[in-house]
C-alpha cells in the first residue's frame, strides 16, 4: 500500500499522520519525490484495512495497492517516463543515450584517445573503470583514484559526461568527485547496503541487473535506491547466466520491451557483456535499439587486443563509427535520435 | 575428420575407397550434396593418421578438419550461406521469409481467414498445426488430417506455402502429402529417430531450438538431417528457458548472429514462443530483424482471444500489419526486402 | 475436474453419462483403473457448474478437483505410493530397486559378464542399450536387435529383469519381446506421440526427467501414459541442465522428495547421468538413498575406459561393490533393504 | 604460477626475490601461510619462462603450475584437508558442524530459547542474523548490534559459537566484537570490496555460494580472502537459481564431493536455503550428510510460523530433533560423528 500526500501537507502534518499509521500498526517508509511525500505501508499487523479507510485520512491524496513488491519503480507509480538531465544530457527522451569507452581506464592517452573518439561520434557519455569488480584477485584491478583524474580530465577536454563503477560504500565520496553517473555492477546489483548508501547520493545510478536476477529482483534493488530518495536510476539489461556457454551471457532482449512496460526508470543495454564475444556486438546492438531500448553502453578501445580487460568483448574505432552509422538508421525506424 | 571426393568419382570408385578406410580401421559415413560425396570418419582405431596422408588417396578431393562435432553444417564446410527455393520463395536470400497463421487450425473458416490476411501483407508462407503437442493430455490436440485439409486448401487458393508440424515418424507420409515445410517442435529437437527418417525426405524441414539445447546440440540435430541427405533445413530460434518466469521463454537473440557464424543453414526467429507475451512480440520481432534473421514465424489469429492454444502469445490481424510497416522500416536499414 | 465412477457402473452406463457430459459442454477423457471408471472433463463452455451438481449424477462416486494440471498422477488422486510388482520384483516398496548394467551393449560377452557382477550383489534388474540416442549421427547407434537378444539371454541365465530404452513407437512391439521394463529417455519425455503408444502398452515405464523439465512437465509427462491406462510407471530424476558445466548436469536431489510429496508414483535416481563424473557417482548415489528414492540406476561396465559410450560416467565392477556396501548401510538409517 | 619459499627465507631475502621476479616482468602476489612464503605470479610479460628456471632461484622450494585460476584453495597446493578450529569446535574434522538457529534474531527470548534448544542436541554453533540482506526495503532489516549483544549472550550462557551475517565492510569491526564465525552472503559472493576487507580479518569466514556462481567462481572468491591471508575459510552450497520454480532454489548436492575433490576447504550444506520448503528440509539434509558434508547450517525457529524471515523454509525444534536422530544413524554409515 502507498499513500501519496497532498503537496500542502507539512513536515508536521507528515509527522502525525505516520504516527497515525504506526498506532494503527504498521511499518511506515516515507519518501520524498517533486516536493510529494509518499508513505509506504508493510507489515501490517492483523487487522486487514481497506483503501477506502486510507483515502479518508487527512492530506492523503491518492491510495495506490500494487500486485507486486516493487512500487516507486512501477508504471503504476509513474505513467510517464522518467527522464534524467544531466548537464543537458538526457537520459530517457526520445535520444538515444550511448555510453561508450575502454573496460578499464589504462593511462592518461589511452582514455584521452578514447574520449576524442567517442565524441566525434557526438557521442556523450565516455565510460571507463578505475575501480575493477575482477573474478580473480590476480588479475589488474583498476588505477584507482589516478584512473579517476585521467577520466574526468579526457571527458572535459570534450565535452562529455563520466559514467564509472562503485564497487564499495566507502569509494562514493571519492568518486563522486569525478564521475557524473555511478555504476553498480552486475555482482553487486543485491549489495543491499551499498544500493541504501546510493539511494542518498545526488548522483544518478546506472543499476546492471545481475546474472540471475529476474525482473522482479532488478525493480526492487531500483527501489532500494529510489526508497532513499534517489530518483534518478538507470536499469541495465546485460545479459543472464544460462546453460548456453558459447557466448559469456545470454543477452535477454525481452527484457527491455518488458522493463518499459513494468516501469517508468530508463532501459541500457549493455551488448558488450551481453554477449562477451566481439563480432556479435554490433548485431546485438541494433537489436536492442530495435526493441526500443534509451541507451547503450559499448566497450570500445583504441586497440582491443592490447585491453587489460574483456578484450574479448571491446569494439574498435572503426567497428565502433561502423556501428553508429547503422544505428542511426535504425533509429530512424523506431523514432529515436542517435549521435 | 571429412573427406570430400572428386565429383569424377563413380560409386563403384566411392565404394572401393570406403573399404580401404574401414580396413584402416574407421567407421565411415556417406552423404552425396550436390553431385559431390563426401565421407565422415569417425571413431578411428587406435592408429593416428594425418591430413597429408587423406589427401593422397583416389579420387579425394579435399579434406576437411573440424573442432566441433558438427560438419556438414558448418560454414568451413559450406562458405555460401544455404538458399532453399520453394516454388520461387527463397529462405535464406535477402528476401524475409515470414510464416504466419494461427497455432492451432481450428477450422476451415478460420484458416481461411488468416491466409486471406496473410496475403494481404505479401506474406508466402502460411503456419498452422494440425498435430499439436501439447503438455497435457486433456488439451485439445488438432485437428489432424482435417486440419491439413483445411490449411492446403487455404493456402492454394492464396497462392501460399504450407509450413505445419510433424510429431511422429508415421505422420511424414500424411504431411508431406499437404505441407511444402515440415516442422520439427523444440520438444523433438533430440528426437534423433525423428530426424533419421526426415534426412531421408525431400520436404525442407524447419527445425527448432530445444529449450535448453546449446547451439552445438542444435546443429548437431540439423547434422542428423545433413548426413541422411536433407539439405534443405532451417534453424529456429524460439527461445530458452531460464530461471526467469515472467515470460515463457527466454529469447536469445545473440544465437541468430551467433548460429550465421557458425553454420550455412537459415536462421528463423520465433518471437511468438520466444517470448509467449502477446504484447512484446512485435518489439522482438523487430530486434530480430536487426540482428539479422533470414526468417520470422509469428502466431497470429483472427481473434486471439478465443485462440484454442496460445492464445497468450498469439497477435491479431491489426498487430500484425503494424508490425508488418515497421519490419519494411527496419528491413531498409539491414537491407532486407520484407513482404 | 475428475469423476470417479462407482464399481457397479457398466460401460453402457459410462456411455450414457459420457454423453451426457459432453452435451454439458465438457471434453471427456475415461480412464480405467483398478476397476473403478473415471473421468476426465476439461475445457468447460463458459457456464460454470459446481463440484455439488457432479456429485449428484448417476454412477458418481466422488468428484476431484486439483489445483494442478496432473490429476491421476497426484497424491490427491491416489495416497498409497504405487507398487509395481514384476515377477515378484517390487518397485516402490520397501526394497530399493537397483537396476545396474552398461550404458550400451556392445557383445554378448561384454552383457554376460555384467549380468554376473549385478547378479552377484543380488540386484535384479539388468540395464543396457540397444538403441541408442545419441547427439552426434557419427556416433555409436547401438546393436539393435542383436543387443536385446543378448541382453534377455544374459538375465534370463541369471534371473534378472531387463530395462532397455524405446527410442520411437515402431520399436515398441519389437523391444516388448524382450524387455521388462521400457525406458523413455529425457530427450523423449515430451515425445507425446511416443507416450501416447506406450500408455497402451502393458510393460512398466520408466520416465526420465528432460533436461530442463520442471516437476510438472514431469508428471505431466506421466499423465499421458496413465490417462491410456498404463499405471505402471516410474519417474527418474537424472539430473537437469544447469550453467555449471563442470559436471554434465546438475543433480537435483530434492525432486526425490518433492516428487514423493505429489505424486504416488515410484522415484528413481540416476546419479550417473546426474553427475557425469565416475568418481562423484558413489556419493550422489549415498545422497540420493538418504533421501529416499525407491529405486537406482547405474552405469556399470567390466572395464569402464573401454566403454563405447558414457564411459567418463561409468564405475567398475570393484566401485559397485563398494557402492552396494556403503548403500546398505545407509538403506539401514532409512528403513530400506538394500540387495 | 606459484612459488612456494623455504621457511628459512627471511623477509629481506623474500623482498629481493620479489624485486628481481617484478623485474623479469611479472605481477607478485605474496601470501603467507603457516610460516611460509608464497609468491604468486601472474600477468607476465611476453617472455615465456619455464618452471625449471623458477626452481633455480634462491630460497624457492617448489614451484606449481595450475590448469585452473584458483591457486591457494585447491588440493594441489594443500592435500590435506584444512581444520579450523574455533575454542575447540573443529570444523573439517570427522564431526558434523552443526549451525543451527532462527534466521533473524527477534529477541532476547526467542534467540535464548533457540540457544537452548540447540545446546540440548550436543550442537555447538549458534546461527542468527542482525543485519539481513532482504530483496525488499520494505522488509524486516534486522534488529542491528542489539540483535548482536543478544545472540552473544545466548550462546555464552550455553557455551556456544556464533555465526553471523556481516554485508558491508564497514559492519566488520563491530560484528567481530560479538562473533566466532563471519558469514558472506550468497549475494555478496563477488563483492570483491568486502571480500578483500575480509581477507585481512582474523575470524573464520563461511562463504555462500551465489545464486548462479559456477565451483570455479566460488573457489575465486575463497582464493580473494586466502590470498589477503585469511586461511580459516568454509565453502557453503545452499542451492542455485535454475528454471525449476516449485523450489526456491536447486539444491546441487554433487558439489559436496566436487569441492571436496577441488579444494581442502571445509564444505557446508545449506538444506533450508537450498530448498526453500519446510518439510523438504530434512531429506535434504540427510542427503548432504551422506554426500560427505563436513557441517550444515540449519534454520530453526521455537514457532516457524512467526518467524520474521523466511517462515516457508524454517523447521520448528521438534523437527530439529527427530532432524539430528537421523543425522547420527547416517553419519554411523558415513564415519561422522553427529551431535
Amino acid at each position: 500500500m502507498l499513500l501519496i500526500l497532498q503537496e500542502k501537507a507539512t513536515p508536521k502534518d507528515v509527522d502525525a499522520l505516520v504516527q497515525k499509521l504506526m498506532w494503527m500498526g504498521f511499518d511506515v517508509h516515507r519518501t520524498v519525490h517533486e516536493n510529494k511525500t509518499s508513505l509506504s505501508l508493510v507489515n501490517s499487523s492483523q487487522n486487514e484495512i481497506k483503501a477506502e479507510e486510507f483515502e479518508k485520512l487527512p492530506f492523503v491524496e491518492k491510495v495506490l495497492q500494487f500486485s507486486h513488491p516493487y512500487k516507486l519503480a512501477s508504471r503504476e507509480y509513474q505513467k510517464k517516463k522518467t527522464v534524467i538531465d544531466i548537464n543537458g544530457v538526457k537520459i530517457g527522451s526520445q535520444e538515444l543515450a550511448m555510453m561508450v569507452g575502454p573496460c578499464s581506464i589504462e593511462s592518461k592517452d589511452q582514455i584521452m584517445e578514447c574520449a576524442k573518439i567517442v565524441a566525434s561520434q557526438n557521442v556523450k557519455i565516455l565510460r571507463g573503470g578505475a575501480f575493477k569488480p575482477r573474478t580473480s584477485p590476480y588479475s589488474f584491478q583498476g588505477l584507482g583514484e589516478e584512473g579517476l583524474r585521467y577520466i574526468r580530465e579526457a571527458a572535459d577536454k570534450y565535452g562529455l559526461l563520466v559514467i564509472t563503477e562503485v564497487m564499495d560504500g566507502d569509494q562514493i565520496e571519492l568518486i563522486s568527485k569525478y564521475a557524473d553517473i555511478l555504476q553498480v555492477g552486475a555482482r553487486n546489483m543485491q549489495n543491499f547496503s551499498l544500493l541504501k548508501k546510493l539511494g542518498k547520493s545526488d548522483k544518478a545510478i546506472f543499476l546492471k541487473r545481475g546474472l540471475s536476477a529476474t525482473y522482479k529482483d532488478l525493480l526492487m534493488s531500483a527501489e532500494y535506491l529510489l526508497e532513499r530518495g534517489n530518483q534518478n536510476i538507470m536499469l541495465c539489461e546485460r545479459g543472464i547466466r544460462t546453460f548456453e556457454s558459447y557466448s559469456r551471457n545470454t543477452f535477454d532482449v525481452a527484457a527491455i520491451p518488458i522493463l518499459a512496460k513494468l516501469s517508468h526508470l530508463p532501459i541500457i543495454a549493455d551488448p558488450s557483456h551481453g554477449t562477451g564475444i566481439r563480432d556479435i556486438v554490433p548485431a546485438v546492438a541494433r537489436a536492442s535499439l530495435a526493441a526500443g531500448c534509451d541507451g547503450m553502453m559499448i566497450e570500445m578501445h583504441p586497440t582491443p587486443e592490447k585491453a587489460l580487460s574483456d578484450k574479448d568483448q571491446t569494439i574498435s574505432p572503426k567497428e565502433f563509427e561502423e556501428l553508429m552509422d547503422s544505428l542511426r538508421i535504425i533509429g530512424s525506424a523506431v523514432n529515436i535520435t542517435v549521435g
